[in-house]
């Protein structure tokens, strides 16, 4: 590739960025959009923008862009969690080290690499971009001591930059957890893997461990049921009702909200309850009695179990409970929101095979990924797609038609086959069995890493047939070699993929144009009601391996082909600024890792720093520099030891929570006398059923609150009411003027099965 | 090799045994060798075995080997602790599945081998050993899945073995921890990384953290100091006095023994005590006003503290303490006689790097180690010595001369070399800072095994040149193959090594050569009084891996080249003899790792079980039989799936103690009341100096304890005593009538700088 070349390719997708930048800022202020632009404020303040026609809805404005930008990050931590502020930080992070990087580089490396050899200079535009990798560079040349100079500027200030980062989000994670200091997340550990006992519920044989053994600091406890008859009914109904609600349209929809927020236990009667079957009630009765719908079998082997301070719930979570290290596994719970409870009730024994077996599965799939890889790098060649297809060849005759194949249909094809990775690695990590959204999501993200540097560095470096690809792995020895010979000539690739990639994904990020088509999709053709369907969770897994590919593509062609540097800073800048924006409006945080997502930041700039100097030890030794190579050899085990150092210093951090902190806050609370208001809201904080979307239901679950809340305040009054049976005291005086029976039964058949168990507090 | 030389290198090897065994049962019972063979006896009972020249002694008798084998695994645990126990389940284990596997291979597989190839099969004596390996099985032949199958019998039963022999030692941990009740280091938690305070001294910053955040449960602490010029006193003390006691023989011996049970302090005047210069009472007191001997310059920064139950310390171990992972790092303490205390204030801040670096280190050394062995190779060759060593021609004409250089002198120098390797991967283990002997051994044990398994097995297999070899492991696609085609040929070497290291290992163990020679040197040739330094711990560190080599070598060897497995079992049968011989009357048990040798034997035993799978895999391709080599394949899976489940199910108990167990254990004491016992107890169980060696300063000890406990019992009592200044109560009855000055001047200056420092017991 010519200069020139690069530098159109550079012209029109600047120009196409700053079209779609424009079309953003037009887009955006369309009020049939809010919902696609500003789906999180939207769902956070409820107003709408106003519908009226003004031409200032039709001028670009880059008000958006100074908004991002002026935005703090406690701003950022405030709307849209720490893990927002983490993401953020690794594009920080990574600007400011390729700037660094492009600046050394394109002054320092470039010049030398240029005029390196005493070739032809022709016009630079004209220019082959391999004179500006150090491929160019003479052998035995006494300026690859440059080269080498700016590899170790580089490595020690990435290796200064991450330091301070992983300090800095170390601090905010401890922050993060005093600062949230009603959650009741801290206090609750969730144990798996119960025994089952012939004679006791799940429910008493947690209860009679935990008074036995941690007496002092146990609260009370709420066991996980498995979803069965009656989580069926209750979101039969709700697809029910969902239905019912969309074709009466919006008379039934303005009906039905107001009643939606009143508890229905209250008196007030709504559509949602005729849905039930009126004989409904009278066979509740059944299960309380204890035959058919027998809780041990819908009960899971988990358990939430609360403990007064937060110290004690994290001590039993950290601790080995029994000589049989699969039985009471404890682990602190994760949030209410974060709990993914279809993995809950897998039984603990089966997950060390689901992990083997997912590890497994994704290490097959992203080997099977090359055989697509493959067969798209066949179409390229024309006479073998011939050969391979006879039919197309009348096809082929015509010029455009070879030229459409040849050059869009692999890149299409092999698009396609890149956008079904992030679901099926997801797949994998649900198969996992992890307990909650946010590991799910983490664990994908690692997978997708892998998936990601595997197929698109390695596989293009190692480039050739997938069979010779295996080959060139095998031989471990060889590899530094091979990347140091590859690197510089995959170089131009990679800058156009920067390019056409990068930047590509960046625009249809900020332009949302997956929410754009549905919601005109669903507007225009289908002629459906817009509904509130439209908001995500940030998608960390498919994100932050892009931008951490980005920095490894990066690193690795920094030294050896500087092109690269000011189109990734490019890139860097403005996903700074767009993925900010959209923290702000488009995405809604529901759940939280509280920064784990550093550590794999983190990990994989270590890996890029290190395969950077690998190679380049390989490419000093290509160029007959054995003092070069030599020099870098001390460099890589100075990022070794700094990768340990990190690892000591900061990573126990983000595996647990510093005794320290969770003493005093509990200590604080002890001072305020908030622990007593926060132990009663714990024992509906774990509320099983039903979630939390906006349909009638939602009423059995402030019930269940409600039951909850007067049966813990009421139990004080009244110990010597230690029967088994479950208890239904409802005391509450909403609830005064209802007849028990009645109440009892409604609890028990929708929300169902859950009935919390308190213990008795010793006087 | 042929059969007939196999034969008969196995039948001189069995007659040298048996001749060494049956010199054994005679040496055994010389008086003079008594301290050899029988140092752990003679350590436990002090007593002597008869002086008078009978016939019997000079007869040889069985009658060891019967007590060996009679004696029970309880009595083994009791006198030799739960490590000798584990050593012992693996001879179990190997015996067990090597005589299975010797069954099943010598009359499945051998003759299958045998018959494999129409060959002209000559008389067996005179036949090659290769023929009865897997090598003489025709390609392609039906009966390869023979040997699968047996593969598959192996390796099924060695995983059912090791799984009860896991659970099995598991139990037997959790029943050590919950029999030795009053173990003062189950109360203890090492805290290393205070950090320094300019206006306190690490004592009161230890107490204010731990009354600040673990109030609950804290006793009290105990700072470790740095061995400063009163321990060197103490030493300079303990060695004149050593040379003091040798010089006047038995007469000083016989005076000073009584004294030394006596404390120091009752009144009786001992000679150590005369050692010490009369002004020394003077000048000690000016330390304790404070100049300069000022003790925050001599504490380190660590601290044993105690804490009121096993439960409490557990967890103040367990748990991340502060926001800086790198202070205040708590470990459970390990028992007072396992303490490194040289490595007790190595910084910790320093220890990643430490660890690194002998890390590094050692890999280092295990590839600079084929330096010698390629040099020894070429020893063997007569032409290559000659070249290099020219005046060697004269010598090496003579024809017994090269049979010397070239037959034995290799082995020599190379077992020369081997002898380095035990002390160099302890001394990278020391400078590693571990905290306890017993840790140190096993790091040295782990290290010295990765060399035994690298410099025997992979470089005698993958043999020839050592870069030839460094390329062969570059390219690991291709080991399978190389092992497939080297292993069988190699294992006429394996047998022979089997036959002559593995046997005459256990002779020499059995006589314990060293001690007989060291014994006859000191008594015939230097003329001295034996003393009791002949007592040894067992060496874990050199046999362990020896055993387990033993063990891969069988496993690998077994359906390739099955006539190693008699020859195999013959050695693990009379090393479980020998073994259990060893552990009864020679060794003496100073400190136990508490059975963490089982997870190393299972790992290797694993890794051993995956190499056979892999090369039987390759040699099944190799003979063109791909069924064989693919059913295979599930059979590694599956092992690695069995790993996995024990690493989920039994390992988690080698790394830490269950709650359950430590709060009944607590639980127990409380209510039989023996916790203030216990308490008491627990402030002198870290005595700092000196050790326990049987020189006079054990007074000194004692007075500590004495001191302490009389501190902690007068502490209730007088209250009001809450001075800052060293505690000096020294109420105890028997130094009642000693003037207070002197004692505490002595304790200062001897039992130097240690101070229990106590913590006021909230009333």
């Amino acid at each position: 590739m010519k200069v020139g070349g690069l530098l159109t390719s550079a012209g029109i997708n600047i120009g196409l960025c700053v079209l779609f930048l424009s079309l953003y800022s037009i887009l955006r202020k369309q009020p049939q959009n809010v919902k696609v632009y500003f789906g999180r404020r939207i769902a956070e303040e409820n107003n709408r923008l106003r519908d009226a026609f003004i031409l200032e809805r039709f001028v670009p404005s880059p008000s958006w862009i100074v908004k991002s930008l002026r935005c703090t990050e406690d701003e950022i931590l405030a709307t849209a969690g720490l893990d927002a502020v983490v993401f953020n930080r690794i594009m920080v992070f990574s600007v400011r080290i390729f700037s660094l990087a492009a600046i050394l580089c394109v002054f320092g490396v470039l010049p030398l690499n240029y005029f390196g050899q005493n070739m032809d200079h022709v016009r630079i535009p004209s220019a082959s971009l391999e004179t500006f990798t150090i491929g160019n560079v003479q052998e035995r040349s006494r300026w690859l001591w440059v080269h080498c100079l700016v590899l170790y500027i580089i490595s020690t200030v990435a290796c200064v930059l991450l330091y301070l980062e992983y300090k800095h989000i170390a601090r905010l994670r401890l922050l993060h957890i005093s600062r949230s200091s009603s959650n009741p997340s801290h206090f609750t550990v969730l144990v798996r893997g119960i025994p089952k006992s012939r004679t006791e519920s799940f429910s008493r044989t947690v209860e009679s461990f935990f008074t036995k053994y941690h007496a002092s600091t146990y609260l009370s406890h709420q066991v996980a049921y498995k979803v069965g008859k009656v989580q069926k009914i209750v979101s039969g109904a709700k697809k029910v009702y969902r239905k019912f609600k969309h074709f009466k349209g919006t008379t039934v929809d303005q009906r039905c909200r107001p009643i939606t927020f009143q508890c229905c236990f209250c008196g007030a009667s709504s559509n949602s309850f005729q849905l039930l079957p009126s004989d409904f009630e009278q066979e509740s009765e059944t299960p309380v009695n204890g035959s058919s719908l027998s809780l041990p079998d819908e009960e899971c082997g988990s358990a939430f179990v609360f403990f007064k301070t937060r110290y004690a719930a994290l001590v039993v979570a950290q601790i080995l409970q029994t000589s049989n290290p699969m039985r009471w596994v404890t682990s602190l719970a994760p949030e209410r929101d974060d709990i993914y409870w279809s993995n809950l009730w897998l039984p603990y024994k089966q997950l060390w095979i689901r992990h083997t077996a997912t590890l497994l599965g994704s290490i097959v799939f992203m080997f099977l990924f090359l055989i697509p890889v493959t067969f798209i790098q066949g179409l390229t060649q024309l006479e073998q797609l011939q050969q391979r297809l006879p039919f197309l060849r009348g096809i082929l005759k015509k010029k455009y038609m070879t030229q459409l194949i040849t050059g869009y249909l692999p890149s299409v094809i092999l698009q396609i086959f890149l956008y079904t990775v992030p679901p099926t690695m997801m797949l994998f990590s649900t198969l996992e069995g992890p307990i909650s959204h946010s590991e799910r999501k983490k664990s994908a993200c690692c997978k997708v890493l892998y998936f990601t540097i595997w197929n698109v560095f390695f596989v293009n470096v190692l480039s050739g047939s997938a069979i010779s690809q295996v080959i060139a792995l095998s031989s471990p020895r060889d590899i530094p070699m091979q990347l140091a010979k590859a690197v510089p000539v995959q170089a131009t690739f990679f800058t156009t993929y920067v390019l056409t990639s990068g930047w590509a994904s960046l625009s249809s990020e900020l332009m949302q144009l997956f929410g754009l088509t549905w919601i005109f999709i669903r507007r225009y053709l289908l002629r459906m009601k817009e509904d509130s369907d439209l908001l995500y969770s940030f998608p960390y897994h498919t994100e932050v391996p892009k931008v951490l590919l980005f920095g490894l593509l990066g690193f690795t062609c920094s030294v050896l082909a500087p092109m690269i540097l000011p189109f990734l800073v490019l890139y860097f800048c403005l996903g700074y600024v767009i993925y900010r924006n959209q923290f702000l409006n488009v995405y809604c945080t529901k759940y939280d890792t509280g920064g784990l997502y550093w550590p794999i930041a983190h990990n994989t700039t270590i890996f890029s720093l290190i395969l950077t100097q690998v190679i380049c030890v390989g490419v000093f030794g290509l160029k007959k520099s054995p003092v070069a190579a030599g020099f870098t050899v001390p460099l890589i085990i100075f990022t070794l030891l700094f990768n340990q150092y990190c690892r000591k210093r900061h990573l126990p951090l983000f595996k647990t929570f510093p005794a320290q902190n969770l003493i005093d806050m509990d200590k604080e609370d002890q001072q305020s006398g908030g622990t007593e208001d926060l132990h009663q809201r714990l024992h509906s904080a774990y509320f099983q059923f039903p979630d939390t979307d906006d349909i009638p239901l939602e009423g059995v679950h402030t019930a269940g609150r409600h039951e909850d809340g007067s049966g813990t305040s009421g139990e004080s009054s009244r110990e010597e009411n230690t029967a088994d049976e479950p208890k239904s005291d409802l005391s509450h005086p909403a609830l005064d003027g209802l007849p028990v029976s009645r109440l009892r039964n409604a609890v028990i058949s929708l929300g169902s099965i859950w009935r919390p168990q308190k213990r008795e507090l010793p006087l």
